[in-house]
């Protein structure tokens, strides 16, 4: 099976349609020809076509979507990229250890590069579906198609057939996909209005911190049936 | 003294001044800010300047000269670049290895690093001035400024002062100790008793699961209490 083309590049609402063809080649000279683009300003464009040069089929089979949460639903492993470091404990991977994650993670099931607006990079809801954030080292910020020829180089570098390969951490455990882990935010949610822990009108704060806890932990899909299980037992205990 | 301004890069006949701009953004990100141009082909030019965005001071100190010979006279090592490798014997580093070489030779003398034309590269007279010559690894060929942005980044990376990337974590936040931990593990048993989730003859298999859960997201102090404040939330909701 060719991993690679398990491996998708997420734009989030770029606003110049050269920067789309620029990034199209970019993940392409690396061999990445997976590109999804949520919302953006313009597309198809005669500029992206143009920067693509020897990769405007990459344009030609991109996907557009609406929303991150749809780019990334069948995705097991969801990597944020960021110019900053945020705020919230997330877990943060240098570009290097992201290349080799990658290959770990294709193992597993199919993997997300997502990449923010030129201007603002991913806002926090963005951020919250991501399973990790990778911020590159500079000294200023990098446009979007650097970015993307760095971390696709990175991962290039680590391909297995290529050399240094890390061992593997984790169990044979199938992992959650990214639409399981929403569904199961969204229980957790309404069981904790439930049990009045959560204050209805700023529920955002905390729901934040606990899926950064929980993307952390890489949830498999038999943890997440065992979570939404004690959430149901925990709705049924409040109401009786 | 600092070495990072004894680097410099040297296009060879850049055919577009988009180029050029793009290549002195691209360096300037991971602070090389020398940037020399053999014969372009025009410059200075508005494309140029509107491509570079912050790195225009870059474009202003740009040296401009008529041969590759007269640009590297300074630098004690000359590190050429190619899209392709070469038939005859030269030194191949690789990108990464190129990183780490730049500040070894630094301690010696300016260092310059040299990319080709975008169409053709450098000529066999030119790469017979370089010390040696390093391809990126790809499965087709970059354009310049990703190029440059590559062996920027990898310089970058290698830089001595920068030490080992600051890996995981992220945020100033104290991990749990073992002891809060375990306090939290009894609190969730005592909870999942309550609302008749764990089985209490055969409660181990189900807390070893959510041990080895919370434990791989390598809690916080701050999320050990929020969780244990859902745990109280939830034991007074099931004893309404």
């Amino acid at each position: 099976m060719n991993l690679v083309g398990e491996i998708s590049i997420v734009l989030v609402e770029p606003s110049h349609p050269g920067n789309i063809g620029a990034v199209a080649r970019a993940a392409k000279t690396m061999g990445i020809e997976n590109l999804v683009l949520v919302n953006p300003k313009q597309f198809p464009d005669r500029q992206a076509t143009v920067r693509a040069a020897d990769a405007a089929d990459v344009l030609d089979h991109a996907l557009v979507c609406t929303s991150l949460g749809d780019a990334v639903r069948q995705c097991t492993f969801v990597a944020g990229t960021s110019a900053r470091t945020r705020g919230l404990p997330c877990l943060q991977i240098a570009p290097r250890e992201l290349g080799r994650q990658v290959w770990h993670e294709l193992e597993r099931g199919p993997v997300a590069i997502v990449f923010g607006r030129e201007s603002s990079g991913l806002s926090n809801e963005e951020m919250d579906l991501c399973h990790s954030a990778t911020t590159i080292p500079s000294v200023s910020s990098l446009n979007l198609a650097a970015a993307v020829q760095v971390i696709c180089y990175e991962i290039f570098m680590a391909a297995p057939q290529r050399g240094s390969f890390p061992g593997s951490t984790g169990s044979g455990d199938v992992l959650a996909a990214s639409g399981e882990l929403e569904l199961l935010f969204e229980h957790l949610q309404a069981a904790l209005l439930e049990i009045e822990f959560l204050d209805p009108k700023q529920p955002r704060q905390l729901m934040r911190r606990l899926r950064r806890l929980y993307h952390r932990a890489r949830l498999t899909q038999v943890e997440v049936n065992i979570l939404r299980g004690i959430l149901s037992a925990t709705r049924k205990a409040a109401s009786r």
